[in-house]
């Protein structure tokens, strides 16, 4: 799932910034002038131009940049990584991340060497690594409520105090699979794998694993664990009567579900391509990022 | 710690039900009428006489009930009886729970053979069973905002959408001990060590542990695992910048927490008294309320 | 890949049984008969013959076995098919597990029913499900020691007193993952993921996974997590100066490893063709076997 | 538990080395001659004058050592330390340990200052924390078999191939906890709590907890978990037919067990008492050594 890229395909390359976050503001217009040095047509995400570029020109919201784009260059950290790669997966952008402060699990670029590293990327020395999306859809009463994407994890979580725990029942692909009482469900994608799903306990999976993790959150049972499903499952999960509960697309908050809500959390038909440099290591990103399996200092 | 309890003593019951529980009504009446038959004088709980007793006489509030009476008993399940004790610890009482579903790890008394169960307590068959209860109180700029108690825990936890985590720093008596990012941080008596806190993979402890267990919620760190400290430490847990939080005690809510705010958890002066019939058994309870290791079938 | 399977196909049958288990002989006296009935040519596992069977006839060693027959049926447990799956794999024989007691995760037909399930086993009823399986080759001083397979879990395990931890330093394709000490490592296919690896915590893993799961026994770091890799890798394991360790594939002890030793585990080139007749359930089997995610009692 | 310490009690030193370890040598005969310069006498453990020390005199074996002394100071790790605990603590005498590398949990003086730290031991300047020991009994048809100490663990485990799990029946002053099937059984003290117990997922205790934790080995019932029960209890652990187990006490082989022993688990009446110098803090020793809830770098 890793393949080396064509450097020929980035003539039109897009910026998007961390929302509202001025210290990028410079980065920004330094990798603009870069990009355009390099004889890019250069195109800025619309928040982006808004609330942080010094210059407005050439600004698409992300509706008119994913087909203008063959390249999403991101400054921020994870997080608008994950909304970028939510809006750009259905054009086959490719996207690479720049990292202010410390690398994250998917910008891995060092905001030090950001020019060396774009222009590398144009030189068509990256590999870029497929991962896969989720989309998640909410009906009531037979009606769609909620269509969205997340590379990371689809979340159902109580919304009200912690003591009120949530009561929902999942099947997969129409077949019963548990009825669970808890805090919430993750749903992780193995990109996930190592985020909020890692911090419930669990299971690490690698980026080419073709599976869904399903992580219990506080679950009353002491018998559950997580299971991790084939990617082309459809899950559906139902809301029983009880308490409130919330639906969250990588962290963001989608909607307020009711009881009978289903919801269903299938592979989406999208993949988000990253880009990485010679050098890249998920191993050890993880020990790095995670201090994964460090060991403790010798007695 | 579980002593033999002088029956002379139960001369006055207060009753207490289910917060607007319309199907204890009638248990409350033949309670009601069977401890009177016994000479006893018998006080209903205010918010039981309002909300669901048939009848309104003798009714006091808490303030009123505690110092009036020997012995509660307490028609409904976990929570009520929670309820009761955090009221009534300061004055001594004994309580016992007559659950009407099934038995609760506090409600040990069957609803099937209420009376007769009653009637043993009265008769002085039952052993008092002493559980230390926290106190919580909440300091912003100095002023304390909060104070409370809890038999089972008390929480810090987000109070926002899923991805923002809370960040608090733990100190011991004074001493550092941890900065932590996760999802909250459970303050759990013995009592609560097979509430909540077990569902965030907390220790059980045995009641007559004088310990207090600190099991953090989904923490961002993978080396965090949650510490059993003594009972007779101050905790004092102060949030940093950053995320809503709110705190809870027994999981209800007591308020939202500001950066800045400091959490001092320490032992209750007071304990709650609760009575067990002979053949009670903790261990039965664990097994049978959690399944607790009980062998998958045989292969 | 779970596909029907040609009813045409199953002319030859092998019959084994749980080694010097004297209980199944006489089932395996009524399947004989029954398959003969049905004009299959039947034989007889060697080891089963001679210990268990009250005739000799047409007694194969695995070695013969393999090319003889199409389907083999198992009587006896979970071992006793783990053991023919790793001798038959390599000949592409559908396997079929008759359970004399409860099922078990891998021998899903009852006994009560026996001779109507391989009857519709005949009738081209069943549809056959592939398993991965792994092996293991053992290198000192460059010299192989041992080469097996295993369809649960590869696992290097110190054979010494429990508290003499071994160390090793695990690869993924020749790239550094990790240097461990531990009570050992689990390597498990999806099939052993409900084994051995889920009493170390491990992830369980849907068979349709094409996945590796690596779960550390008793790991001296805290932040140590299983992680699942895909099932195309070569992992090489080289244990490290220090204490005793074995290698056992399937529980079964395979050799007393050195340090220095590097054990190379990788997919075999096989795979096992596990039949299950309508009705089959992966999560029913799941939910039986372990009471998975099963609810304690409401209170 | 903390206690100042009467310097005037410390005229009779031991000293004890690591087993077989010549590098302590020499730090072993400067200690030595500064406690007679202080003008303590001084003995050397007999094994320790044996294998490592270049003088011979003033040697006793444990048995004799104990009433002698009113300090021991162990040059080694925690495992020379454990022993020193095991044999000395029926005669309170009190136990430092000197690190030649890096500090461990019970040996918390470090080699580059052990002459300035034991001067102030010897000034009165450390304070004595009491640990609670484990004494553990093995009888086999009514006959003791065996009877031993243990300041860590003590623990039953499987003693023969990976996959032949333990069954045992474990009871608490004679009511029936629990039957388990496992790996084994870690029966830890709070000092052990951060030993093997803690890599099986066990609680932390803090030393001053009076509680005991029974924490499985990788158990075949998903619902297993943790419980620390107070100190004062009698365990009986009665080994049931099956597979071969061992006992061990602080990591060594006590006995090889058999079907129908029953081994009896319960507080010493012996208490190890550790000396720590102004400074040391238990907190910040987990946060060293385990890098306890230490958190990952920042994204």
């Amino acid at each position: 799932m890793s393949r080396a890229v064509n450097s020929a395909a980035f003539t039109s390359v897009g910026l998007i910034g961390k929302r509202a976050d001025p210290t990028v503001a410079s980065s920004l217009a330094i990798v603009h002038d870069y990009l355009v040095g390099r004889g890019c047509r250069v195109f800025l995400e619309a928040e982006t131009a808004r609330t942080i570029a010094r210059f407005q020109e050439h600004a698409l919201d992300y509706g008119a940049l994913g087909p203008a784009i063959d390249l999403a260059i991101v400054l921020g950290g994870d997080g608008t990584l994950l909304a970028s790669a939510r809006q750009l997966a259905a054009h086959g952008v490719a996207l690479v991340g720049i990292n202010q402060g410390r690398l994250g699990f998917l910008t891995d670029l060092a905001h030090a060497n950001m020019l060396r590293d774009v222009g590398l990327v144009l030189d068509g020395c990256a590999r870029a690594e497929e991962r896969e999306l989720l989309q998640a859809r909410v009906f009531r009463d037979g009606v769609e409520l909620f269509h969205g994407q997340a590379l990371n994890d689809v979340v159902v979580h109580k919304s009200g105090d912690y003591g009120r725990m949530v009561e929902f029942e999942v099947a997969v692909d129409g077949e019963f699979l548990y009825r669970q009482r808890s805090d919430g469900l993750i749903v992780a994608t193995p990109t996930g794998s190592t985020a909020y799903a890692l911090s419930a306990n669990g299971p690490i999976l690698h980026p080419r694993i073709a599976g869904i993790a399903l992580v219990p959150l506080c679950p009353h049972a002491l018998s559950n664990r997580p299971i991790t499903l084939p990617s082309d499952v459809t899950l559906d999960i139902r809301v029983l009567a009880g308490n409130p509960a919330r639906l969250h697309c990588d962290g963001q908050t989608a909607l307020e579900l009711a009881a009978g809500d289903r919801i269903s959390v299938a592979r989406s038909p999208h993949r988000a391509r990253l880009l990485h440099l010679p050098g890249y290591s998920y191993f050890a990103m993880l020990r790095e990022k995670l201090r994964w399996s460090e060991s403790p200092p010798e007695s």
